[in-house]
């Protein structure tokens, strides 16, 4: 029987700082002398900051696959997911063959392909099922500067957590960049989930019913409860540590450890 | 003063059928003899089953973009939106030249890099305040085969509608290939929102707590309420005169029509 494994998937949308994270988390795992491997699963991505020690890249090439298959970026894209999906077996059996203890997962650039395609959420499914996963959801603050652009972020990352049945913990990246203004907001969004609402009324060209808006509260409500939602900063290595407790919080939720 | 117009801004992810649907809608224009042009926004396609008359890739070429930059597929689609905002003005002005009536939106086959890339939005912006926008949301039914599949897409789209302030009808595509039991689910989960959690609950991996479950049903009621939940058929027509009706609802609740 193959060792279960700790596994942490990288999620976000595209620029939200999946790889950097990955980059910062190896290094800390390796400072702890602890057996950390990476799986890089972006078929698409030409440079990166970090040797994987699995590569989708050496299964999928998506130049051959574009020029063969005539096909635009988006079609080589999708395709590539497609083909990974079909050779999960081998990826599954590099895994076994590293035993590592711990599995980063860099996903690809584009959450949608990985999360709202049945073959991405197969490949997650099966990592997922020999090891004790945890999933980061990654918000890039950019996408963050309004209340409707937070919300919306927040509603993405729940609808990408039903999408792969991991459990989520959602970190606003890039802290070290986040201006002392947008940072207050975000404070006082994750704090009082009532004033996102108002400032959303206030702010914007959204007409939102009342119905609706006390809907989110709720659901913010409910990660205020958690703490799974904060800022953190790969750069500088703020709030790594937190995130770092609540994956081991994630993985201590089931039992049955190893098979 | 340039004429303002009426915008159909097609959404969803990739393969949920906005091409097809564009090449509907036309049909359905041209069939009234209404004035309707179609503007095709995505970079990245190598074929359309229709003739746009504003296009893009006149303007950026991909593959281009892709050997001059050594850019990988992702990262050129992502370029490629980029550049399209710095040429939103070209885009603009061609609308005006041709000053159509009605103007169909295609926008990119992955909506991530239309919704949650600041110059996406950038680009629906400036053709949404010369106008009056709506949009529609496409589900595709194999993202939603499963009840949390059906929250999380849902979701999805409730996160777009933030990003994008357009007003948004939320349309199930491919009706003529969904089979009979997974419609029969869709529209209990329609009428009966409360039966969307119970499935949940009894089908699936995710543990929801009973709170986020409720705040899922406060959402769907809402759309109960105002109807824009419904399946629809590119290829057979069915339920595109409800589709062109809801339009018309959301298009006239601006009466600043004329500048």
């Amino acid at each position: 029987m193959a060792k279960r494994y700790y596994t942490i998937f990288l999620l976000g949308t595209a620029g939200s700082g999946k790889t950097v994270l990955t980059r910062t988390l190896l290094d800390w795992f390796d400072q702890k002398k602890l057996d950390v491997a990476v799986l890089n699963l972006d078929a698409g991505v030409k440079r990166l900051p970090y040797n994987p020690d699995i590569d989708v890249r050496d299964i999928v090439n998506i130049d051959n696959l574009m020029d063969k298959l005539n096909l635009g970026p988006n079609g080589a894209m999708i395709a590539s997911m497609d083909l990974i999906a079909t050779k999960i077996d081998t990826i599954k059996d590099e895994i076994d063959y590293i035993e590592p203890e711990y599995l980063i997962v860099d996903t690809p650039g584009q959450i949608e392909l990985f999360a709202y395609r049945s073959s991405g959420r197969l490949v997650s499914s099966v990592i997922a099922e020999h090891s004790q996963p945890t999933s980061v959801f990654l918000i890039d603050p950019s996408l963050a500067l309004k209340p409707e652009g937070f919300s919306s972020v927040l509603l993405l990352s729940i609808s990408v957590a039903f999408q792969l049945a991991l459990p989520q913990i959602i970190a606003i990246s890039k802290e070290d960049i986040i201006e002392k203004e947008q940072m207050e907001n975000l404070e006082k969004w994750i704090d009082s989930p009532e004033t996102l609402i108002t400032d959303i009324h206030t702010s914007s060209q959204v007409s939102m019913s009342q119905q609706l808006g006390l809907s989110i509260v709720d659901i913010l409500n409910q990660f205020k409860v958690t703490g799974d939602l904060f800022p953190i900063s790969s750069n500088t290595g703020y709030n790594i540590d937190t995130l770092i407790a609540l994956m081991e919080r994630n993985w201590g939720q089931r039992d049955d450890f190893y098979e």
